[in-house]
């Protein structure tokens, strides 16, 4: 059976250790916080503002926008070299349980990946190293959680029998 | 409804500051790497031993002690301030879906606690200021997990109906 990762990395085309370069050097004493904040302003606006893939925006539609900001730019920061300020507001980050009320199919990884592509073309302060690095990770964790959404269709220890309604409760 | 991390601190009894009172410095660069390797094997040791609670050593029973002890150090030592060992070689932690194959239930959880407490006490090299951040570090991730782990037996999006055998597949 193919782990989460094996998976991330053939679905992706972006291998652990070029996927896990952000760690090389700290992009966030490169960049800095206002950068991280700009970047993650220019990916929500485009998301909220997707006319074209309405089943895109739509699975953002019951998460309020400067929330959605703040999860993204505060995890990128402690991710990428910078203070824990995810963890200290919200815990671990256990991306993939926390995604999980979220449909992440290939096409919404890919979605994603596009406005974050151009996300970052529209923020000037990251530079094109900067820029090849997050998007590999990115790349990457998208299919990581892609993997990780095929979870949650697994079949439970104590399948549904005898016209049950609810999965296994041990 | 209770998020994950409000969970995890009720039952816990450790808040999200406490918790994550382990960043505040670097215990990596306090402790070293070899401590960790011998907190990791005392801890393992312990639970691959552990003759009193049957039920809780079979749950690793289809573990390597040796792959169990390095995805374990490799981990904290990542978390706890150190070089990112366990992302570069595979990948995100996610540590709420790697543990979904086990029944971390909060019996089970008290029990690895039980022995990462003793393990904690018979390396000498940890210090008690870093004992106590440890503790409250994984004392809070326990029962995260112990959250986590009822994620399973929610009930999916489609419920099993009509002696379908199998949870939702969209």
């Amino acid at each position: 059976m193919q782990t989460l990762q094996e998976k991330a990395s053939q679905w992706s085309g972006v291998d652990t250790a070029d996927a896990f370069a952000i760690d090389d050097t700290s992009l966030f004493q490169k960049l800095g916080l206002q950068t991280f904040i700009n970047l993650s302003t220019n990916f929500y606006t485009r998301v909220y503002d997707d006319e074209e893939e309405e089943w895109f925006r739509s699975i953002f539609s019951n998460s309020k926008k400067e929330e959605a900001i703040q999860n993204q730019y505060e995890f990128f920061v402690q991710r990428m070299g910078g203070p824990p300020l995810y963890s200290q507001r919200k815990g671990h980050p256990a991306l993939i349980a926390r995604h999980r009320p979220f449909p992440v199919t290939h096409q919404a990884a890919e979605r994603w990946l596009y406005h974050m592509e151009k996300a970052l073309e529209s923020t000037p302060d990251i530079d094109a190293d900067s820029r090849v690095k997050m998007m590999n990770f990115f790349r990457h964790t998208a299919f990581f959680l892609v993997a990780g959404d095929e979870l949650k269709t697994q079949k439970q220890q104590i399948p549904c029998k005898h016209g049950a309604s609810k999965p296994a409760e041990s």
